[in-house]
């Protein structure tokens, strides 16, 4: 039979990153293309003890229905773990467990947003945020970044010419897929602009944990004097990106809509999974483990960037993350990260993600590609930027 | 701030059972409300085993990012179960893993409907899936009960007069709230119907192994000749709630649009739990698991409809379900269902869900009440039919 598609869904096409992966899959293929941890900072051995005395000692818990909020020790914990590392949960507070970040996304756009109504996000960002507020037939409007994070003159003039801007998306930590962190100056600037306007902010927060240089910054979140900025973080990148954990902190009047949303969703996040991330925060030293996980990335990214100095030409330029997973580069002029990207695949079997993948708008002939550097060994991350480089000498 | 709460989210109000779950959750309180499964039919030394085999025997592929559409081995084992035990996967078929199967509700609405568009549902129905449907901001009609299923008289006139029709949403099985079961007659002209009206059909099959009196019907998934029917699946019965794993059955090509939806969404579901599944279908004996609980409920529901027998007035009727968790109670004339279950709370501490929780559009005065045998041990039930009779008489 003939298929009636949505509006909302009928123009998406699948996430290009999705994409690769199923064909990064093959082994011999080197991937910079996923978003993955380093397997070898996940804690294994300590999940596959708390998941056991879980189910052990919680068995009637994790396997029958719970609160679609989330389970509520899970819930103080994450409001603990919050107040303590970032030091922003106001009482007009409330916080909800999800099933991964991504869910954040999807709640908070269903909930805010009518069809047509404008979201605000910075030119690049991540395409699966992008995707989800695409679902929801919104006018997507990008504003370029700098090296310091979003062009604000570029912000105030969207904020002023845009229809119903409901809010203004941002990952100010060590961005995807730019790498870039926005400036505290920008923070407190973009934050300002956001109340000039009446608009709301949602902070995607997924790597802000895993600073392996410079200074941490507050979050946005921090300066919120009146439940303007809804805040987004993930397990995913200190815990397990396939357990499918993550949060949201809004606050109550506004949770009250979004846990609504999340029972016509899921019904409520994986107990196991909640239960494994509860005993986690609880039980085992976090800040220590996230110690450890940023000397992993500082040598894999510090890598990267010493490789990429070394073989690639002047002509390519890239940026410096401070943290996070992800670095940016922007091929010679007249090269095209499409075309770069297929035949890095195709003819040395390293796979990255063409840039236009995260253009709000179509972007033929994007100069861009992303790499990632946490996923790989260090064999692989040389081998990987050894071809890149050997294709731009081709290229060029 | 004053928030700008979207068309769609704006009039929905927390699912009554969610709501009275959390007042529920007290040790004094006995629930007759909710829909989990007998906890004691849970295979719960299973799960202990087969998780910890998983995360040590498949630790990389549970805890890091996975495919969209579900862990492979985890879809081949359903989609192999579900020719075995029901026969009907087709060759156009594809299946997905969903995060439960409200999920699947959520999926299919926002691929197949835009606003407006109309979603025909059985009436009553299941609370979460008509939520689901209205957060889409769809022309909900209801199509009223008969004792062998859904109106057909006027299902065809909602076909031929209302615009839009996208699916007919069906549980076929021990229906939620009233346990009715539909007859293969009407199986068969439903199907015929939608297929004369060129609608789709959604059939949520939740209950559909725990039949344990009669004879198995085919599911109207059986008779799809084009690909008309999505058929929505689910291991919260039979394995764990708590867990979140479900499953959707479509045409390929509508498929690749739900994927794309489930990317946007929550990615993917959460891994622990479909590797979980994965082995329990296929390391286990599911059918021998699967008589086992249905001897559970057989006795349960015959308890709950013997001690309703010996102890309610006569002006009360109720259904008697042939499998599934629940059973619909009407009331006598002039009596309210809302009124009775805040009474029997409020005053006798046992909780039953108001059938107007389950109407399609405004129900004030409606006389229904609907019960759950399934979670509830033999003294609960027998203590809480008792309360349940002696408000009747005190009402009457």
């Amino acid at each position: 039979m003939q298929y009636h598609i949505s509006d909302k869904i009928a123009p998406l096409k699948p996430s290009a990153i999705r994409e690769i992966f199923k064909y990064a899959g093959s082994n011999d293929v080197i991937s910079l293309a996923g978003g993955n941890p380093a397997f070898e900072t996940l804690p294994v051995e300590d999940i596959r003890k708390l998941t056991a005395e879980v189910l052990e000692q919680e068995s009637k818990t994790v396997l029958l229905y719970s609160q679609s909020a989330g389970h509520i020790p899970l819930r103080n914990a994450l409001k603990d773990y919050l107040s303590r590392r970032h030091g922003f949960l106001k009482e007009y507070d409330d916080l909800m467990v999800t099933t991964g970040a991504q869910q954040c996304m999807d709640l908070t756009c269903k909930v805010l947003c009518n069809e047509r109504d404008t979201v605000i996000c910075e030119d690049p960002s991540f395409i699966g945020s992008l995707n989800c507020f695409r679902s929801y037939n919104t006018n997507l409007v990008g504003i370029p970044m700098e090296e310091d994070g979003i062009h604000l003159g570029k912000l105030e003039e969207a904020l002023k010419t845009e229809k119903n801007v409901r809010f203004i998306y941002l990952i100010p930590n060590f961005q995807n897929p730019t790498g870039i962190t926005m400036s505290l100056e920008k923070r407190k600037a973009v934050y300002a602009l956001a109340k000039q306007y009446d608009v709301m902010i949602l902070e995607d927060n997924p790597y802000g944990d895993l600073r392996f240089e410079g200074e941490e910054l507050p979050c946005v979140k921090s300066f919120d004097e009146d439940g303007r900025v809804v805040y987004a973080g993930s397990f995913s990148k200190i815990l397990s990106t396939g357990i499918r954990v993550g949060y949201l902190v809004a606050p109550q009047e506004l949770m009250a809509k979004l846990e609504v949303a999340k029972q016509c969703t899921d019904v409520h996040t994986s107990m196991i999974a909640q239960l494994l991330c509860h005993r986690f925060l609880t039980e085992r030293d976090i800040d220590a483990h996230i110690s450890g996980i940023k000397g992993v990335y500082a040598h894999k990214c510090g890598l990267m960037l010493k490789e990429m100095d070394d073989r690639f030409p002047k002509s390519v330029t890239y940026t410096r993350p401070q943290g996070g997973l992800f670095l940016w580069v922007t091929l010679p002029e007249g090269m095209d990260g499409g075309e770069y990207a297929t035949r890095l695949v195709k003819e040395h079997k390293v796979c990255v993600v063409p840039g236009s993948a995260f253009s709000v708008k179509e972007a033929p002939g994007s100069r861009n590609i992303r790499l990632n550097f946490s996923s790989s060994t260090d064999e692989e991350i040389i081998t990987g930027i050894t071809k890149c480089a050997q294709l731009l000498k081709d290229m060029l």
